[in-house]
């Protein structure tokens, strides 16, 4: 039986990544990690909790980095409370490279915390939900980047490591196609970066979200909860029609 | 004003590192972090306390990772209780490479924090106090570490960040040498591994901190503290003087 580690977020494509590294890359006992960093939108952790749960993992463990947060201040429209989350339509061109949105060194961080995991629990194999979205880039969702930490990890002869992004390389519809097939509870996954009860249906994980099902023709289940921000704030494509 | 990022853990390595990166690389604003991972020798934290006191910091991060010990749990002397801390002379030749004593990934978890913190301090310069240990090694404490972990956080076209570690090819008794030079309060470091009052005298970090005192014919402060491992344990030196 195969084991691997899973940074799990309760995210759309890092729940897909759960269910597709059981379900399509056969590895049968799942340690899945998920990270309290501060974040504005943690109620995804408790879709991480009933993801993790849908899957049958063997252990999934909570971590508190609540400081992160605070370690990063000011930096990051995710943690800091006096930083707004900005919506995608509202970002510069030169922004959406590294957008407000980014947290500093997060990947790294997380991943270190999950090759430490893998390495006491002699697991080789890591997966993070890496994606190639569609409107703006992080440096640390790249293949350059997953190339170089594992050349890292590759100098410890103890217990190798290997890091592997799998849907690096694909757009949300695609994972959303993914996940669908294998019949991922959507409801139970969270996107918005904004920390309230309903999805905004504006900021960069809302829009994304959003386009990945308005592309396969699917009902997103949050959308009753998702307001139509097209209806809220006329963007260019309102201005076409009109 | 030049500023640097520090991982003070405490002991004579990066309390030697603090006052160096101060005094001989002219960083004057200097940021010392210091994190709790649920370390046995939690002690060495009182001394980090008092290194930063002493160096005039402007800031002093200390992080609580305690969990970490928990999730590494069964794979590090250093942290897990039913993991004894061994001798020095206990260690099979085989066994020195990758000591009980190298804690998971540890290096690349406190590097990558490190970052984060000097990112969005807009700090580009981290240091940590890795050296060329006399009788045993870690993958991540060596120059190949050190470079790739660069080659990843180059790829941060936002806040370039680089790692230092200027004890990389030195031995203990330099480090010290250049401390003693600098005027460090060696009373107020910490090494020993196990979790005691005193200085065990026996273990990896008290050994070579007593040949380091030793080949500077220098008496450590702590000395008083620390037991003569010789005088308590037999060993082959002593058999062969007799």
């Amino acid at each position: 039986m195969k084991s691997a580690v899973i940074l799990l977020s309760g995210g759309l494509d890092s729940s897909t990544l759960l269910h597709y590294v059981k379900g399509k890359l056969d590895f049968q006992l799942l340690n899945a990690l998920t990270i309290r960093y501060g974040q504005k939108h943690v109620r995804e952790i408790t879709c991480a909790v009933a993801q993790a749960r849908a899957a049958g993992v063997e252990e999934h463990r909570q971590i508190d980095l609540t400081f992160f947060g605070e370690l990063v201040a000011g930096a990051s429209a995710l943690t800091d409370p006096a930083v707004p989350v900005p919506a995608l339509a509202e970002l510069a061109p030169g922004q959406l490279d590294q957008p407000p949105t980014y947290v500093p060194n997060r990947n790294m961080l997380f991943l270190a915390l999950a090759a430490a995991y893998a390495e006491a629990k002699g697991v080789a194999d890591v997966f993070y939900g890496a994606q190639a979205q569609d409107r703006y880039g992080y440096w640390d969702c790249t293949v350059e980047f997953l190339n170089r930490m594992n050349a890292v990890l590759g100098l410890n002869r103890r217990q190798p490591i290997v890091l592997h992004a799998p849907f690096m390389m694909m757009r949300k519809r695609e994972i959303l196609k993914i996940g669908l097939d294998l019949g991922v509870n959507y409801a139970e996954t969270w996107s918005c970066y904004r920390g309230q009860d309903k999805a905004c249906g504006a900021c960069p994980a809302c829009v994304e979200r959003r386009a990945a099902f308005d592309a396969l023709h699917v009902t997103d289940p949050l959308s009753e909860r998702m307001p139509d921000a097209r209806r809220q704030t006329p963007d260019r494509r309102r201005r076409r029609k009109a």
